[in-house]
């Protein structure tokens, strides 16, 4: 091996297209150009290329514009993580396998908890404001009326808008194209912590019972999420549990399987279905989903079910204020066994296109709002607020005064001389109207979410599916993630990708950095400083025409090195038990991957880093020649974040490896950008 | 390119490992041995191995010993593909995707259909039996009632076991165990033709009828099965339609899809529950699922279910013999709302621990009957037909004896004098006793399997997902796919494939065959005659030093070549044009893998093929460093049947290939085969 290999300067007989340095400024070459004139004809691309495949890291995240990584599902097979894996004990399996039910028991349990203690809350608050509201309307104190209602309503927005701009904003918005990014591999910072927790719950309380148009629904499936992820990690920032067997959990794979458990439990207990929640996890986790997975996420959401079902059975009583038998809302309205006839399917069928059609109508309105609070949450802080509030007055407004612009309606004379409105029980608003009638218009509004709430503490089957609620509340979301920028791999490769290969993608992108197995510490430094990757292919040179892809070294990986001073004086492979004894699996789990801080002699500098240990030999390979849409296939089937491509041809010329593709550079708009005349060939084909 | 190379004979700089010839009687070789002393103690394994990795092409498919052979899912990207591709248009593309939702909702259909009629014929059959049966009892005629009864039994079990043994031994058995194998990838010969669909149709029906203690749940599922079986290909042998559009679905990547569409609804019309089917189907193919899947097999199973809605409808009226309102059994019970309090779980988990108890006791006396009757089987036709009538006259016996043993029990006054029993209405069997009373044990005996019908004719919400009986259902089969000899992957991997690497496991393996890109007639042909292998590795050398694992060439494709004798006279690559116009992609779909009557010349053995239309040039590699427990993962979650081992270093003296794995060579039973320490290791651990 060459001593005095200078950065960013191939020597003779160097592997093509593998040089050391950043290779920023390098003109990008064909990477088995020089394999000899007798094959270049074979390798030529089909389609000409622009060097432009460019790709962005920023995403909102909730109300929040963020930087977004990958995730690592894929096992690092280096030598530290094999020989931890050896010296597992028997009795340190059981313990995991342990931790992992009783963690999805506890996601369950919590969820379901929460998710009670805010429909009592909710209930009870807007239960107390709409009494005294009738009871001003009915003693004909209208101005008084409506500013109750209005202040009310105000203060509660704003408590739940100041939480959401000033601790969290991430925590804005429902919540869930982040949770669909975040299990489809993409890491969004800042989403699942203890502040987005809090301000998830209270604000949802504040929100829902303000009157404000939205559900419980969203902010349940973040709760899940977020409880998930604080148990996986044994609590937030200082107040972290730092037991011994969480450490099994400090890892993607572990921690995005219990995220799965609590957004299925929020999904079940939004809408009291166990299957539904596994359906949700599975349509969103569905391409790399195991079954031992939806075992444990059934056990999540039945733990949900039999909390929520404690919870009606306390509150049956009527100990739950103004929530329960004598509440302001009817539950079990679901025991009446719903008869349909077959004729009913095609009413139904003739509902489901008429609401498909409403459905588009409205995702094009929510698109078109959505650029708007764009365009005003750009504005800063006070802008977002105000935002809120004005939404929150014109509510207010139009939930009090459109009531009294509607005619009463006698009574059902069935019910005897009053409707059944007054005081506590039943839920016919008499409001405005004279003894004896009712305002319809009133009933409907003033309803405290009856129909979620009914979703939430009815008695029915528990394993009851409302595919038509949860169709609707997935579907309408998919717009969201796109505009929010988060980088969701596509289940299915668009057709066109069948016409480019992975070489050719490869070739579009700025050269690939790769170390030598045995690298300068001065090289190694400069790569880290001079590109964000956070992968690096590992290649060696045993001995002069012997090549080899050695492996994928993580840039966490390498930063722990640089900051424990892990360097060798002489250019040397170590044993593997010199790196075992500095490094530990847990250290190493660290995503820590700042160097701003360091600084380094010199000499230090001058000396080397072994990769062996830290290199993991088997990442996921494919041949160049492969099409994008089998390789987009199985990055998303094996839950991979690097993709290392190898050459066709296999000689001693021949660099051992042509490029890395990551989940930026497999996104259909990223490719278009770079191959413009694919998407033309895709419309006119 | 060397024009002499003789079979067999690796010449000088010819790579290692990779030798032409059916290699049988070679001593194995490291494959990378002749690579030089520098890195053979890199390479040097950390396994002893023996080399006897082999498996077993034999399993049983429902009571018939068959062949049986790997699916392949893998898109074959070869030339000739991807010019079909290229040259479809956008409206072959939509006739594509429509039929594939018409032939899903087909199989819904003609499923929902069928079983409806099976159960109509069930209760019309059963009940009219059990009428005459309880009229000559109840004269005091019990010889007459036990010969009539058995003798009823005897014809219809007779029917069914002859129809079974003598023209579709396939469809013995439940026909689960060989549908999850099918869709973890195995191909199962002969299980879902038309003669299983109708064999299997009376088959239940008349093994049902007879009282036999089996359910319709099985054979509802394959008879699912079946029919999307058929209706992918258009019919059955003879018959098949021979319609253009369907030409789309002669690959077993769709078929697989429509029969999981099939196994669902078969699924959905046993246990009236869509949901329950697609969760089948998801715990089933679970690896290799797609969103898309999972919104058509909803499709199918929604069109089952109101199938089986019409059906009630109509039978509502008394239009359907015994069946319906006024029939024997008396269905709807489920309109009853189940209320329950959380203190009732506890009770429902004590039952659920003692059930699963009685499970394991269950599964062990299982296993010793299938060893039994696995013996019987042996004997040939005539020992299973006396089997089947034998538990017959046993059964018969049991049924019929067994309420006289017991005392009568007075009807419940509410009723009045006599119990709702007699003639057609209710279902408490009067039986010996005399009026006012009834025989408890002949009316849980004697009922029409009320249970199961229940299940599929009830009109509670078709969304009840009854958790309990699938999981009763398909857990507790697992035993049988084993029993049988069925190669199912397991989703996990075990622990110790950890500690073996693809390389290690490889070596173990007979040496592998390739092929040269452009191949001597007479080495094809022998490769062909001396190998079972169903997919050969094509390695091209293009100049010396350098060297190309081209891909992977299947046996079909072989044999279409050689049946249409698509020879060259000189050693030359062809032009895309000259294969195209020969084969067509309809042919090359033909699984046809015969060269029995094949007879060449001796001139036509010394011509060449060129493999380089045929040659899928991207197969899924792996590096011989990888983990087996890596490689299993990737195996299953992309459905391979072939993965090729790519060497770690690269060189002029290295074969660009190390081996060959498949299916039976991940099987955790095999590799211990080879390798016995590691399950020392893996208990000792």
């Amino acid at each position: 091996m060459e001593e005095d290999q200078s950065p960013g300067l191939g020597l003779a007989g160097e592997t093509p297209g593998l040089k050391h340095g950043n290779g920023v400024g390098d003109s990008p070459e064909d990477p088995a150009g020089s394999a000899g004139d007798g094959i270049s004809s074979l390798e030529k691309p089909l389609l000409k290329r622009s060097n432009t495949l460019t790709s962005s890291h920023l995403a909102m995240v909730g109300a929040k514009v963020s930087h977004i990584e990958s995730l690592d599902y894929e096992i690092i097979e280096n030598d530290l993580f094999k020989h931890d894996w050896r010296s597992r004990s028997n009795v340190e399996v059981l313990q995991y396998i342990f931790l992992k039910w009783s963690l999805a028991f506890l996601v369950g349990l919590l969820t379901g908890v929460i998710a009670s203690l805010i429909n009592l809350a909710i209930e009870n608050i807007s239960g107390l404001k709409m009494l005294h509201m009738v009871h001003l309307v009915r003693e004909k104190r209208y101005w008084a009326g409506f500013f109750y209602f209005s202040g009310f309503n105000f203060v509660l927005t704003f408590i739940a808008a100041v939480l959401c701009v000033v601790f969290a904003p991430t925590a804005a918005g429902p919540g869930i194209p982040e949770i669909k990014a975040y299990l489809n591999g993409v890491d969004t910072p800042n989403m699942f912590g203890a502040p987005q927790l809090i301000v998830k719950i209270i604000g949802s309380i504040c929100a829902v019972s303000s009157g404000l148009d939205l559900g419980k629904e969203g902010p349940l499936v973040h709760i899940g999420a977020c409880l998930a992820n604080l148990l996986s990690q044994g609590g937030s920032g200082r107040f972290r549990l730092r037991w011994r067997w969480l450490r099994y959990f400090n890892n993607d794979r572990d921690r995005r399987d219990l995220i799965t458990c609590g957004a299925s439990s929020g999904v079940c207990a939004a809408f009291r279905s166990p299957v539904g929640g596994v359906l949700f996890a599975l349509e969103e986790v569905a391409t790399w989903w195991r079954s031992a997975l939806l075992w444990r996420t059934f056990f999540s959401t039945a733990t949900v079910v039999v909390v929520l079902r404690g919870f009606i059975e306390v509150c049956r009583g009527g100990r739950c204020g103004l929530f329960g038998e004598g509440g302001l809302i009817i539950f079990d309205v679901s025991d009446v066994t719903v008869r349909y006839r077959l004729g009913d399917l095609l009413l139904v069928t003739l509902v489901g296109v008429i609401g498909g059609v409403l459905g588009a109508l409205y995702n094009h309105v929510l698109h078109m709002v959505l650029r708007l609070y764009n365009l005003i949450n750009d504005k800063g802080r006070m802008a977002k607020l105000a935002l809120a509030l004005a939404v929150c007055v014109f509510t207010s407004a139009g939930l009090y005064v459109l009531p009294f612009a509607v005619p009463c309606t006698p009574c059902d004379p069935a019910f005897g001389a009053a409707c059944p409105a007054t005081g506590r029980s039943g839920n016919f608003k008499q409001f405005n109207c004279p003894a004896g009638q009712y305002n319809d218009l009133a009933t409907l509004l003033h309803a405290t979410n009856v129909d979620a709430t009914r979703n939430i503490f009815s008695t029915g089957t528990p394993g009851e599916f409302r595919l038509d609620s949860l169709l609707i509340f997935f579907a309408i979301y998919e717009i969201i993630l796109d505009l929010k920028g988060l980088p969701f791999l596509e289940p299915k490769p668009e057709p066109w990708m069948k016409d480019l290969t992975v070489g050719e993608l490869a070739a579009a992108k700025p050269r690939t950095i790769s170390l030598q197995v045995v690298e300068k510490v001065s090289t190694v430094l400069e790569v880290l400083r001079n590109t964000g990757h956070n992968g690096f292919p590992v290649v060696d040179r045993p001995r002069p025409g012997l090549s080899e892809l050695h492996g994928l070294v993580l840039r966490s990986h390498l930063v722990a090195v640089l900051r424990k001073r892990w360097f060798l004086l002489e250019k040397r492979r170590t044993e593997e038990w010199e790196a075992r004894e500095r490094f530990s699996s847990v250290e190493l789990a660290d995503k820590n991957c700042k160097i701003d801080g360091l600084e380094l002699t010199p000499e230090e500098l001058e000396m080397y880093i072994d990769l062996h240990p830290f290199t993991n030999t088997t990442p996921y390979t494919v041949v160049e020649t492969m099409s994008v849409a089998k390789a987009v296939v199985l990055f998303r089937s094996v839950a991979l974040r690097h993709m290392l491509i190898m050459p066709k041809y296999q000689g001693p010329e021949i660099s051992p490896l042509v490029g890395i593709l990551t989940r930026q550079d497999l996104r259909a708009h990223n490719i278009l950008g770079a191959f413009p005349h694919l998407a033309k060939k895709s419309k006119t084909h």
